[in-house]
């Protein structure tokens, strides 16, 4: 943590470690947000809620940092592939860490609802995101282009269990209109999850292109998070 | 659109002009996307989707352009700013135009369905969307904080018009389940409408660091688009 950084090797070394730093409190915030919504836990919630802050200062410490080396340095070739990246991963971490508040602040809304609805689902589909961001920040650490195209392609999975989520939501809505509330809320967690994997397959992008120079070739697997799932219009009421 | 960029200057000139088109397009791309979905036009949504692709492109180009100002140049202070901040617009419209795309996709599902949900309160969304868009795109055009500010400032605007259509959404599926999956793909284009007002109050905080040197001090109006709307649980079924 000290403020007068010698030497440009020491710099990027700063980076790296806030970058470490920033994804290890990530995949805590997604952690304790999970815990609290499957246990209804209003205190655990609003700490996940207050959690996130130091993660934002995290990523404008990796700002200031990357800017530095920038305008001080001419950073060239893998130093300069390390820097810009840095930054796109900052930014990655700093919105599934927002995403990671959000589903908190679902959960707190939560509790003043039946808990009706695919909660169950969530926290599978939350295991998964864990398992991949846990992944692609281990390949970061390994500089490991293998291991990020293999987070790279499991972002599937992730969108077939998001698709039948969103299914099972509509169900739940239909048989039960006490329950619209709460799967409105849980589905928007679901969406926050499913968004949280498709950061941590732009930082499998990104982790490639340091690693190796080169971008990750070829469409997305899907389209991740940004798309509707594809048939979903056969899901609920007709 | 030439290849061969000669100067600095030109450098900075082309990064500008390329923000500037890339944003003129996401405009374009948010009102075909609205007018699909009001007049059920399958085509027209067919087009949004596939207009997405340039926007891509371009955002590719503004980066590779930042990236190589930064190795071969050394940009300092104003010409530093403007280039970090061309990045992180950039990387904002990009998001934008995937925001765009995703409500074609969504209207394109829900020609299956009936039309039913708050489509009138949607379009209203969508139409200051856009005037904050084209607001802060000016504002970045003429350098002008006092015009960032003026679109940070209405991020709430947007805030709370969300809130109510979020609260109409529940009513129109409690009253009646057969409009729940419509109503559902409904409500995340609102949010996707919500998300690129996020954007937009994203870069007016870059075009004010752009063009002052400080940072937009103090907490966003409300937290944008990653919180729900505070008081839905009172909304729809109880």
């Amino acid at each position: 943590m000290e403020h007068t950084v010698k030497s440009y090797e020491q710099q990027l070394k700063r980076l790296d470690a806030v970058l470490v730093e920033m994804g290890g409190l990530c995949e805590r915030q997604i952690s304790a947000a999970l815990e609290a919504l499957s246990r209804r836990d209003r205190m655990l919630a609003e700490q996940t809620i207050a959690g996130d802050v130091p993660i934002d200062a995290m990523d404008r410490e990796a700002t200031e940092l990357a800017v530095r080396v920038f305008a001080l340095r001419q950073p060239l070739a893998a130093d300069l592939r390390t820097v810009v990246g840095a930054l796109r991963i900052s930014s990655a971490l700093e919105r599934i860490g927002d995403y990671a508040r959000n589903i908190a602040k679902r959960t707190v809304i939560l509790l003043d609802q039946p808990m009706a609805g695919p909660v169950q689902g969530i926290l599978r589909l939350g295991q998964l995101v864990q398992v991949l961001l846990k992944a692609v920040l281990d390949a970061y650490v390994a500089r490991d282009a293998a291991g990020a195209v293999e987070v790279w392609k499991r972002d599937r999975e992730l969108d077939d269990l998001y698709t039948s989520l969103f299914r099972e939501s509509l169900t739940y809505m239909v048989e039960e209109p006490r329950n619209i509330t709460a799967c409105v809320h849980l589905l928007f967690i679901a969406k926050n999850l499913e968004r949280i994997g498709d950061h941590a397959t732009n930082i499998a992008e990104t982790v490639y292109f340091i690693a190796s120079g080169k971008p990750l070739a070829g469409e997305r697997p899907k389209g991740g998070d940004r798309s509707p799932p594809p048939d979903t219009s056969a899901g609920g009421a007709a």
